[in-house]
C-alpha cells in the first residue's frame, strides 16, 4: 500500500499507514495485536492520534488544508507540516530535554510520527486551571526559550547560515499571515471572527476598536513581527503547546515557527501565564481560593524572565569569540562595552515581549481565538470580570511598555489590577 | 560561438560574445565595422565596457569572482550580477526615468548588457567634486527613493509576495557579509585594510576604535541592517552609483541590493552629499571659494529629505486601500489615526536614515574604501581637516540621532562644524 498523494487518514487507514511505515512499525516492534488508536487533537487547526500498542507508542499529527476549528471555509497550506518538523527537529537538537522527539516526516501526508508524551504529562494550561504548581516550569520554559532564540540568533551563526535559514522558513508565509490577522489585525477592526463575552464586555471591545494610541502600538509590534527576521522562534508558544508533568516540560506545535522577532515566544508564554493568573478568581471556590496559587503563577512569571536573562546572557558570553557575527569580539573588547550590548539588547528584548505579550492577551479576550483558562469559567459575568481586569493589563502594558524597567514592576501591575 | 561555461572577457571576447548575442548585436543593427570598446570601471568590483557604433550604443558590465580594488585575495561571488540585474528591472519598474534600461543579462557570463548613459552624463559624486549644480537632484532622486523603497515594503505589498522577495534576495547574502563588514565592523576594530590620512587623523581613527558609545550604537544599525526586512533597498546608494547632467539622474549598480532597512538607501545618499559637503574646502582655490556651491549641497540634502518625504505619504495616501498589509484601512480608519501612524512611521525612518548615513561617512574616513571627495584633495593636511570635521559630525549624528527633530537641525549641525 503506497501513499503517493495527499489523503486525510481516519483510525482505519492510519493503521495501514504505520503498517506500510517501517520507521513506526519498528516502534511497535511490529506488533499490531493490540494496537489502540484514540484521536486527540484538541487545537485549533490539525488530527492528532496517539497509537499505543503493548510494546510501544507514538503521536500521528497530520495537517489537513484547513483550520479545524473554523473548517474548510478557512484554508489553510498544510506545508506547515513541514515546518513543524523542521523546527521540532532543529529545537530538539538545540534543547532535547524539552522537546519531543520525531520518528517520522511525510511531505507527501503532511504527516508527523513523535514521541507520544505519556501520562501524566497534561497539556500546560489545563493544569493551571486545574490549579496544579509545577515547580521546574520556570527553569525549563526560560531553557528552551534561552537555547532556541539563542542558537538560532545572529549572536550564535554567521550571516550566511542566518539568511539561508531565513529565505527557507519565508516559505511558512501562510502562518504567519494567520498570526497578523488574528494578533494584530482583526481584533482591533470589526471581523465576522471576533467574539467576547457579551454583553459584559461589548464597550470593551469597542473601546479596543477605537483605542488610536493602541493601535499605533500594535501597528510597530506588527511591522517588526514582518519584518525583523531575529531568530527562529516557536511562533505560538502559549500555554496550550506546552505539555507538562511535575518534572518534565514538553514543548509541542511549532507549526508556525519563522523567524521572526525573539519577544514574540516569551511573550506568547508570560502573556498567557498572565492570562492563567487572571483567571484563577473565575475558578476559586469555597475549597480553594487560589490565592496560594496566584502567588505561584506570579513567581514563574518573574522567575522565567530572570532564569531566561540569566541563561540567555551566560550563553551569549560562553560563545562570544565564536562563529556570530553580531558583536564580534574585536569590537566590543572591553568588559564595559559588553556590560553595555547586553543591557541594551535585554532591555530591548524586555520590551517586545510586553509588547507582543499583550497583543496576545488582547486577542485571546475579544479575537477570535480564546483560551480555555476562562472558557472554562461557567458563569458569564464572572469570567467578564477576568476578562477585564487581563484587559486592562494588557492594554496599559502595549501602550505604556517602555516606561517598564523590569519584570518585578510588571508583577506589580498584575497584582494592582487584581486589587 | 557559445558560451556555456563563465570566462572573463576583453575587448576581443567580448565582439564575439556581441555577435552571438541577438538582444545586443540587435541594437548595433548588427553592423559592426567602426565598434569602439571602451574599458571604463572605476568602481570597486567589476569591469565596465562602453560598446558604441555608428548606429547603437550599450554597456557591458561583467562581474568577476573577486573585488576588483583588492584582487582575486578577496573572492566575492559573481552571483551578484543575478541580484543586479534583477534589482534594476524591478527598480526600472518602478522608476523608469531614473534607471537605466536592461538589454540582456546572462547568468552564466555575469554579465548585464544595459543602456549607455551619454555624455554629458558624469558620476555624481565627480559633478560634486567639480563644483557642478544640479538643479533636477533632489528631485529626481527623492522621486527613485521614494518609489522604489514605498513600492517593495508592506505598505504596498502582500506578505505573502513581500517573503517570497525576500527569500530570494536572500541569496544576495555575499555582499551583506561584504557591507557587515566594511561598513559596520571593520571602521571599529584594527583591521589590514582599514587606512586613513596618516599621520594626521592617526588618533582620530584610534578614538573611532576605543568609542564605546559608538561602538554600541553602531551595533544597533548593524543588527537592522541584517535582520530587518523592510524593502528593496539599493544597498549602495552613494554618489558614485548615480549618474547626472543637469536634465537627467540616473541610479545604477545596485548589486548590492537585498530587502533591507529603508533608511540605508537615504543615509548612503545623504551622508554622501554631506562628504561631499565636507571635501569642498579642499577643492576652494583663488577662482572659486565653493562657498557657494557649499550652500547648494545642504539646499539640496534639505530638500532631498524634505520632497522624499512629501512623495512618499503621497503614495501611501494614494494607496492607503491597496493590497498593502501593513496598515489596512478598517483599522487605520481616521484621519487623527493614519496622521499618527505615519508621523511615527516618518521620524522612526528618519532616526535609521541619520544612523546609516552616520555609519556610511564613518567607514570612508577610516575604512578600506574611501570616496573621491577627499582623495582628490592633494594635500594631506588640508583633506584630513575636511574629514575631521566629517567625521565629528558623523560620531555625533550617530550618537545622538534621536535628539534631531528633523533635517534643517543636521543642516544647522552641519554648518556649525563648518564654522
Amino acid at each position: 500500500m503506497a501513499f503517493t498523494e495527499f489523503r486525510p487518514l481516519d483510525e482505519k487507514s492510519l493503521i495501514e499507514y504505520i503498517k506500510a511505515t517501517p520507521s513506526l512499525s519498528s516502534k511497535l516492534d511490529n506488533n499490531f495485536d493490540d494496537l489502540k488508536i484514540k484521536e486527540v487533537g484538541d487545537g485549533n487547526l490539525n488530527f492528532v492520534y496517539i497509537v499505543s500498542g503493548s510494546t510501544g507508542s507514538f503521536v500521528i499529527k497530520q495537517a489537513l488544508p484547513y483550520i479545524r476549528c473554523i473548517g474548510a471555509s478557512w484554508p489553510m497550506t498544510k506545508e506547515r507540516a513541514y515546518f513543524e518538523a523542521v523546527t521540532l527537529k532543529e529545537q530538539g537538537r538545540l534543547c532535547p530535554e524539552h522537546v519531543p522527539e520525531v520518528y517520522h516526516f511525510d511531505h507527501t501526508m503532511s504527516l508527523i510520527g513523535m514521541r507520544y508524551l505519556e501520562p501524566p504529562h497534561i497539556i500546560l494550561r489545563k493544569g493551571l486551571i486545574a490549579g496544579i504548581e509545577y515547580p521546574l516550569l520556570a527553569e525549563h520554559m526560560s531553557e528552551f526559550m534561552a537555547r532556541t532564540l539563542f542558537f538560532t540568533s545572529l549572536l550564535y551563526n554567521s550571516t550566511t547560515n542566518h539568511k539561508r535559514a531565513v529565505a527557507e522558513f519565508c516559505g511558512n508565509v501562510e502562518l504567519c499571515r494567520l498570526t497578523e490577522q488574528v494578533v494584530f489585525s482583526d481584533p482591533y477592526k470589526v471581523s465576522e471572527y471576533n467574539r467576547w463575552t457579551s454583553p459584559y464586555l461589548d464597550s470593551d471591545a469597542e473601546m479596543v476598536r477605537e483605542d488610536n494610541t493602541l493601535k499605533l502600538k500594535v501597528a510597530e509590534l506588527k511591522s517588526m513581527f514582518c519584518e525583523r527576521a531575529q531568530a527562529l522562534i516557536h511562533g505560538d508558544l502559549h500555554t496550550g503547546s506546552v505539555m507538562v508533568t511535575c518534572e518534565s516540560t514538553q514543548v509541542i506545535d511549532p507549526e508556525f515557527a519563522f523567524y521572526g522577532p525573539m519577544g514574540f515566544d516569551i511573550g506568547a508564554f508570560l502573556g498567557n501565564l498572565i492570562l492563567a493568573f487572571f483567571a484563577q478568581d473565575g475558578h476559586a471556590d469555597q475549597g480553594n481560593d487560589r490565592k496560594t496559587y496566584k502567588e505561584w503563577i506570579l513567581r514563574v512569571i518573574d522567575e522565567t524572565w530572570n532564569l531566561f536573562h540569566k541563561k540567555f546572557i551566560e550563553l551569549w558570553d560562553e560563545h562570544k569569540d565564536g562563529h556570530g557575527e553580531a558583536y564580534l569580539s574585536a569590537i566590543y573588547n572591553n568588559l564595559e562595552l559588553q556590560q553595555l550590548v547586553r543591557e541594551k539588547f535585554m532591555k530591548d528584548l524586555f520590551h517586545d515581549m510586553l509588547g507582543f505579550g499583550a497583543a496576545k492577551m488582547i486577542r485571546r479576550i475579544v479575537g477570535v481565538a480564546h483560551v480555555e483558562d476562562f472558557e472554562s469559567i461557567k458563569d458569564a459575568g464572572k469570567r467578564a470580570d477576568c476578562e477585564r481586569r487581563a484587559l486592562e493589563l494588557a492594554k496599559m502594558l502595549l501602550k505604556d511598555r517602555e516606561k517598564f524597567q523590569g519584570i518585578t514592576e510588571v508583577v506589580t501591575a498584575i497584582q494592582k489590577i487584581q486589587l
